[in-house]
């Protein structure tokens, strides 16, 4: 099982520093998660990952059960040596996915019943088989299955959807307390956009005295002022001495906030698919690499930056290659958005340890000049 | 201008290695020249590339002309800091392009006008801008405008287009002349499928002393003994001091068979293109990558081979990722096919410079259990 030591304080916020020890090495916090669905981080080797500075990625349930399928990635023990990375792992329930991708849907007490999205086969997930899968996997952080629901949402129908997911939480408990071992299971906050819903579930999982936590739920579409509401209630509503994980956030600036609310962990696949669309985080905002203005242009992306893409690349290559829509293109940019959101994280670090990160954090806005 | 250096001869054949040096560096030849048409090799960086072993890549003029265009990389000096691959590259004259991608192309003693495949604008292709945009491009080794011609084709439409080629070499030569000092101009034999026009335009072409010569219009549909015959034919009527390349060609096989009968340079889409297409070469023959077979094989593409991918990655992951159409499945399966090539250009020196290469023949062939 994990354990989790926190290193520093800010004392100006929430913000925390931190070591998660995992059975396949060690994660400093607050850390992003690079997602990859299917058993790759798109475009990328697990060298470049490593060069980015990535400690811990992310794969999805749903679609590796899908696909390959766990037959497959038993002949390999586990996702880490299927794919070549051999770092430690986060996967999802697959209860997301679920319910956005596949087809016809249908939640019961028993769990999701689902057809897959890729050949309509019929299939169900269950909090038992979740964690069977994930075992599978080898999984070293696996999450409960949960109910996701849409924004907005009725206040009676986020209460069930809650009440739910902490009754499939007690039995993925159960089934990861039976079968595993050396892995964690996190349990996930739900409770829509009502305090008094999040205050409940997080009571309802702190009494299952999991190893972590994660607040789901968010991003799904409500004003940035709500999510940032909604963590700022429920993040002190969870241990203190546990890591506690936003699933599916966000932009620089949401990572900033969430840290400084005490948040640990992170993921999203907004630098991966933002990178494919040609959008770059920079230090100094976010560019459309094809714009016009960057056809001749001879300097890097971000002058600031020490990824592999800035140093060797200017910024009418880049454009280039995405007009072009070269693999490289995707490759580039990609390597460049998750060094900027590893290296983020890694400053947070530093600014956590030296107790710095109000001034931290005004630099960094006064740089990006995105609004939060 | 380039320098080359004879440094081994096979007694058994006419097989032959050496050293081209150049402004940007040493080619140990014989060498495959990986194909980077808009500026990247597809889905590999330059580092990728030299670990695959590529001393030279090709870059594709009428490609670069339209897109970027000259205008751009005359910002960067050049293709090479453009794309940041500081090695020698070798870039076609663009008239191959012009007779099988642009639009309403026509040709005339002047050169060829056509409309950009991309936006149908109206260019003009000749022979004196065929060097003037390749020098712009700052290439290690141009190649003069040649008239190509279809596959079968009458006697008399070879034996026009030739002359052509012939005129088009004399003007692409003075064009040289006047502009350049540290790059080198190739001749191109053309001829179609007749030995004496082959021979008529070898001499033609022979008299300018190039600092080196193509053999083109071969690999455009003719039956594999057909071509080779060509080449037998063709190959000894070039200066035997000069380096020799084989234009457009082809499997490992061809390679075989055309260092065989001494040529030195190759260049071909078939590595790239038919990794993209999930084709694999190995040393015991080509794999379709999306074969059922592979579903859970835990060894890797070729056991002998000492590629990334293959050192890291077994089967079943390289299926699961091209089956899903994963970007890194592209980048494995490219890397792998262009080490493959490479090695072989490497093991076929090495067999040269012992002497044994009808022994390396032989077990190549009995390996590979592909027809030549």
């Amino acid at each position: 099982m994990l354990h989790f030591t926190i290193t520093a304080r800010s004392t100006e916020t929430s913000a925390r520093s931190g070591i998660i020890e995992t059975m396949h090495g060690t994660i400093q916090t607050p850390i992003f998660m690079p997602v990859g669905t299917l058993a790759t981080v798109k475009s990328l080797t697990p060298e470049n990952l490593i060069q980015c500075g990535a400690q811990i990625i992310l794969g999805n349930t749903y679609h590796l059960y899908l696909r390959p399928g766990c037959e497959v990635i038993q002949q390999f023990s586990g996702l880490h040596q299927f794919m070549n990375w051999n770092h430690p792992i986060l996967t999802d329930s697959g209860g997301f996915q679920v319910f956005s991708l596949a087809k016809l849907s249908k939640i019961s007490e028993q769990g999701y019943s689902f057809q897959s999205h890729i050949d309509g086969s019929k299939h169900m997930l269950t909090p038992e088989n979740a964690v069977e899968i994930q075992t599978c996997l080898n999984s070293d952080i696996l999450m409960c299955l949960d109910q996701c629901i849409a924004y907005p949402a009725e206040k009676k129908t986020a209460a069930e959807a809650l009440q739910l997911t902490a009754r499939w939480a007690e039995r993925c408990n159960q089934a990861w307390v039976k079968t595993c071992q050396n892995n964690s299971l996190f349990g996930i906050v739900q409770g829509g956009m009502f305090p008094e819903l999040r205050k409940q579930s997080a009571e309802s999982l702190v009494k299952l005295n999991f190893p972590g936590y994660a607040i789901g739920g968010l991003s799904v579409g409500e004003p940035k002022e709500l999510m940032l509401e909604m963590a700022e209630i429920t993040l002190p509503l969870l241990p203190h001495n546990k890591p506690r994980y936003i699933m599916g956030v966000g932009t620089p600036e949401d990572l900033v906030e969430m840290v400084s609310l005490g948040a640990d962990m992170f993921d999203c696949v907004m630098p991966t698919r933002n990178a494919r669309n040609g959008q770059l985080f920079t230090s100094s905002g976010n560019i459309n690499i094809s714009n016009s203005r960057y056809r001749t242009e001879t300097g890097p992306a971000d002058p600031e930056c020490n990824c592999y893409t800035c140093r060797n690349y200017s910024l009418a290559y880049l454009r280039h290659l995405y007009i072009s829509r070269e693999l490289l293109a995707y490759h580039l940019n990609t390597l460049h958005n998750i060094y900027y959101y590893l290296n983020l994280a890694q400053k947070m670090r530093e600014a956590i340890a030296g107790d710095t990160f109000q001034e931290f954090k005004r630099n960094f806005y006064h740089k990006r000049k995105q609004s939060p």
